[in-house]
């Protein structure tokens, strides 16, 4: 018992905690990994004493220099702390005032571990974004300069897995890079909402003491404070939104992973997979299999998975702070670790583990009916209307299937037969190159479009 | 066989759909809610046609006429769609081509269903957002003004469902008024991605057809376009990102329910519940029971599950559209309501439901250890540094426990045997009031800090 | 106000319920589907009231003949309930006291809603998993025929979307008849769960009045009674497992769907589909569209998000009834009706939807590597051990891939080179039927073993 | 590169894995707790190749042999597996060959990672099950016992958390036995399909070895094998169930833990924590936070996310194996251990971390109106409709709350102006025990029936 009863808050106990619940408890064993962050912020916390006269100065230096000691000994190596001592915050607390004695027992005036771990989640979550951000212009690079080189590289288009009209190959990594875009957008708006300081909020209610939650949060660097201490130590919204953002990540790498795996297959044959980044069978000695995407598929559940968990943690839980609370660190460490993983591997992926098999795709689009549709947009210049137009090339088509032949084989003379505003030049519209290349909407695959996209994704990537 | 033969895209078919099949298919029967936006953003194409001189301007008139006689056919509760209608859009375009004839079928010239529904539902989904952001204002006004009557109500604050220090009720209120300010910051970012035009993607690729994007994308309001027409028509970002958003509503509301919950219960009697929110037993007489918190929170699981099923659809689908989107509406439909319906529900109990019964808040805050921590505080002001008072006041309370006396109670000689630092002052500093008065650290329960928040709420919501 | 204030347990409250409020709580729209077990469960607690001599028989009579006259109206389409009836169970309870007077008032004697609404559901459910056993038989009988048909069609097999080992086409189509044999098991255990009368329970802690809860039980054939009140009526977990078991259902369709979709693209080009199942473009007209599996795949998450719904729901709820249970029907409904019309639609779909294209499959499987591991147990047969047969055949794959041949193209000398056990009757092993007609072991692809599977299959479900 | 190129399918490769991807790919860190379950399967494989003259028995014994020293080493920390060894399948196969030389290349004869790692993770599950069952039963025995001494203890019993009927406290806490009871049950079903062995499926296809795969099963006591090997591949079904399994466990501590915390608040009293399983606050002195029901509540989210993953995760697949399955081993091994701790954490719980209050219960009971409904229920005794009669005491009870009086301090003369039909015995009706012991229906909280439940329950737990 006596162990149990060296718990900070033993005193009003008598009875040490049964050993398996004192396990079961402690989030030690995960939450050192904030111990960068606990520190970052008792140092702030600390220096704020000692401006505020709450403690001397001299005091207040003596907690910082004791806690970048822990900093150092933890790097060393040097830091261990057991399960007895319940979490990253307690096992600092008890280091520092073995290390500086008693003065070490005044760091945790006018704060609470309810504002302090929400504190520390904040400044890990905060980085780790940041990281993320950085990860995701990898990938935008790692295809960009893919699509730079495939600008006139095609590639069928397919909706519902059906050819529909072919692309150009930059065009199609170019989706992906706007995808990226939108997930460091998101992220950009997560993070200012993660970036708000509940420091100095106490256990719920705030403080008598005269701290100042002004100078920590400034200190470290939160772009503000939160307006009411109950929000600031109930609040996990910025879990779950970080969650969110991070299941879309996951969600387009898991389109992604698709189509390469597709790409990837005897019978699409686009791209073939280098050595660096496929395994073999332990039975099959030709295979050559795409793990990388089919891992990170996989892994997308896992985060949407994490995502579920949060929400229905918080689901009906009173204010403030309950312990249920616990919970979100393992979520959000292995998120970040998927999260981050994911992109790292996608990214290698295309930077050496695919090779886009050019001759393969140019012919791919020139044995289908994928340019129908310029068929209709051809009487529609000539002033029928669309939807007559479509439902002619509808009809020219059925009889192409039947007969076996593509509609580029189709003699002008069947051609009149079907419409007599056909001329000769509709086998020049017919063509896949004329085809993407009159694509010119605004984002459309017209190669001048998609040029006008490269330089542009040029500049913001490259500069 | 005939009517599944009138299908718009039917020519390249020879035979009908199984009728099942058609039924299964068919969206008609929920998308037909996207009728105004289906004929907004119509309306908006056969414009830019116009404009573009890609069809008369005669036309375009003609078309747009015919789209407003849509509209007002429906409004008189004229316009009867048929499964074998399919959807929404081919349900205007076959009415369209009865009504107006042949230029009809001019409609589709350059764009495609594909990129049709997109902006349907983001247009859609624009004005949903903007009522739920007034529904949230109203949730907020509702709490303010029952927390401006009680700024000096004064309620238990809990940690661990344990009382944990004393609060006014005016910030426990103000606490999800901040909730909801997040809940409408979130919002209006998932607007700005929402707010992009799709139109004129086409199916996929763009369009050989002269359309202008920007003139459409400007006509509906949308802040700008799709640079990428694969994105386009691919993305279903905002759909989670909306229901993200709307999970953490329905996650804020469920805890305010189970807050009303237990105030509503005999054992907490915080609250007493009026006629106009509360429903009976059928068994039991005496019954009244708190049935719209707890609907509410059991209708947070329907958005996490929506949420959750929007994820897996999109989870590992290839480039472009799949029919797999087809889900998105119920799900986003269903959520709307339930959102809505939700946040107007809990504004009423708050508005008229609900009467909270002071003289039980009062009495509570009074019968307890939670000045405990004020004592602490107490001797960190005469220099004991915290650790050490804290684990001294824990061994008062557990003598004070186990005497059965309360702290208040505890004559003053005995304050001095604990320590002898304690004066009469301490009498003072145990009052419940004073507890909460003298936390005026920033977003503290302190009541000259509560009153700042109210008035600065005030100006938010009210000007 | 007069409306709400004929609510059934209006006598203990002044005022009416707020509007907004009646139709947030009412769930008459939709629990109106449980009318006919609310009317079974009704008459038999009738039966059994008149049994016990609670009411005369002659009052069990013209009880019982109320609630039929109910039903009967119902079915002509007469018996309209209304917002203010609250929901289907006090519906049946005021239409039946305006039929026959006072009498009804004795009906709800010794139930309460909670164990009433209970009842109604395991009915209604018990009906519906009969009915998805009966849907999951026509998809096993679907997929048998075609199996039989193609016992000696070969299709290449594939892990990690790489082509591995070829297959009989039939034993690709039996492993999804297991996995729908899986389904019905599954179903068959919940169904015991399903199958229990809580009726009688009545609020919550059973009741003083003496019924027979196994008259009821019996009388409704349920298979036994809760033994305990409480659990009887806060018990859901019939509900999740219900969920679980589709959610398993539907991940079956959705991979069955996803082969579909391979198969009908124009790389794979396995199958053609035909006219009955699929649909066209709104914009290409040469289009062909898998819609059915590509809207099952979607539909998977429909019912995943349902069982995260309602484990959300339970999570965290004190016994007994809680309002938050009136979420369970919707999620049921929709669950049931969605996972009904998928396994049809996936039924029809095989039954007239699609047509393999045997030429392909069989020449498919003659251009590949998928019978090195044939290669290696040719080895393994004279004694080399596996893995060093295994690491020899990936060398030779290696040189003929760079080569740009096949293995049976692979001269006999050449063979010669790589290792001296190699015969001429290793072109035997080579070809692709050999291939499948080996693999002999238990549950294997050999035509022998996949024929004995068909014959029993023909007889567990034709007979 | 050396060190990728020493990977067991290395041969068909000319380079190495990326180091990046190559600890991306592996499984080696978290499948080595499946070692045990590997050498059982791989000791039943080389005894079956053995018997069937595949390989010689003195082979077979040397490799079994080997991989018995394996399990010592392992057991004695002495095997060390790495990364590069990719996953426990690969590094046991690679330490038998430096162990035993050459013979231990036969080992793989005849069967492949995918079947292999199938039967590994089932052996494993089926273990867990059987041990997660026993920790089900100790919960039982620890809430029977309780409930044995606590037969005459009343309790509250809520609706809606608002006091409905008194309980028997033995008849609250048999309803969480019957939970876990359900609880066993499904875990049972679940097992009977856990328990079928794909060994011998090899990749996907069987194989053309004459392997024997009754004798692999029979041998490692699976009761059946699959018959379809692409099925037995494939198949994640048991890992869905057994997550659904556990997440209803979770779900039902979830609702447990919710009824501890709310016993425990001051608000209810109905508890005391003890010292064994309660923690202090780091900043308020007099806090005793019921952490271990906070923790379990949060953690059922935890349970609800792995099954959404797995449910995403296999969503789409093609056949056979795909490398997301990988993915299922940390959902399962984190499931797994959560469920367990868990469990015992609660069962501690309630062997000695809480006291019921006696007093407070039964003083509880008498100071409400949940004996409301045995008021009318005397009238139904005396032959007025029950809606009638219940009607009345609506009113009855309204006047008695505007009175501020309780039904059994309501004059005799008063009853009788409500109804003639009162009279003096009413009052001995009212008392709480009365009211309890009155509910003899089957499965009610009347004394009698609780003990007979109580001696059915001493059988089934303790014989």
């Amino acid at each position: 018992m006596e162990k149990a009863l060296s718990k900070t808050w033993s005193e009003r106990f008598d009875k040490g905690l049964n050993p398996f619940i004192e396990k079961f408890n402690a989030s030690i064993e995960f939450d050192i990994c904030l111990l960068e962050e606990d520190l970052d912020g008792s140092i702030a916390h600390a220096r704020m004493l000692g401006i505020q006269g709450i403690i001397t100065k001299e005091e207040a230096l003596r907690l910082e220099n004791g806690l970048q000691q822990i900093r150092k000994e933890a790097s060393d190596g040097l830091f261990h702390p057991v399960i007895s001592d319940e979490d990253v915050h307690f096992a600092v607390e008890k280091k520092l005032i073995d290390l500086i004695g008693p003065v070490g027992k005044k760091l945790h005036t006018g704060r609470s571990r309810n504002d302090q771990v929400g504190t520390d989640l904040r400044l890990w979550l905060r980085k780790r974004i940041d990281e993320i951000d950085m990860d995701l212009v990898r990938l935008q690079k790692s295809l960009f300069l893919l699509a730079e080189e495939n600008l006139y590289t095609l590639i069928p288009g397919y909706t519902h897995l059906q050819r529909a009209q072919p692309l150009s190959l930059a065009h199609h990594l170019l989706a992906y890079i706007e995808m990226a875009q939108r997930d460091r957008n998101r992220l950009k708006d997560v993070r200012k909402r993660v970036n708000i300081s509940p420091l100095g909020a106490a256990a719920l209610a705030g403080t008598s003491i005269s701290i100042s939650r002004k100078i920590t949060s400034s200190e470290l660097h939160f772009q503000g404070i939160y307006s009411n201490s109950l929000d600031a130590v109930s609040d996990r919204d910025f879990v779950v939104e970080f969650l969110g953002a991070s299941s879309l990540i996951m969600a387009h790498l898991s389109r992604l992973s698709e189509e390469v795996i597709l790409w990837a297959s005897e019978e699409f044959a686009f791209i073939q997979l280098t050595d660096r980044c496929a395994t073999g069978s332990s039975l099959m000695p030709q295979k050559k299999n795409p793990d990388v995407p089919e891992l990170v598929r996989g892994k997308s559940g896992r985060v949407f998975g994490h995502l579920q968990a949060m929400l229905t943690m918080i689901k009906g839980l009173p204010l403030a702070y309950n312990k249920d609370f616990q919970e979100d660190k393992e979520a959000i460490f292995d998120s970040v670790k998927t999260v981050k993983n994911s992109l790292i591997a996608i990214s290698i992926l295309f930077e050496e583990g695919l090779i886009f098999r050019k001759e393969r795709l140019n012919q791919a689009v020139s044995s289908d009916f994928s340019n129908a549709t310029d068929v209709a947009d051809y009487l529609v210049a000539k002033d029928i209307p669309f939807r007559e137009a479509y439902q002619l090339v509808g009809r020219i088509v059925k009889t192409s299937l039947e007969e076996g032949i593509l509609l580029k084989d189709i003699p002008l003379e069947r051609w009149k037969t079907f419409h007599k505003f056909f001329e000769k030049d509709i086998y020049e519209k017919l063509l896949p190159s004329s085809v993407v290349e009159s694509r010119l909407s605004a984002g459309g695959t017209g190669f001048e479009r998609v040029q006008e996209q490269l330089l542009s994704w040029r500049e913001k990537l490259f500069n």
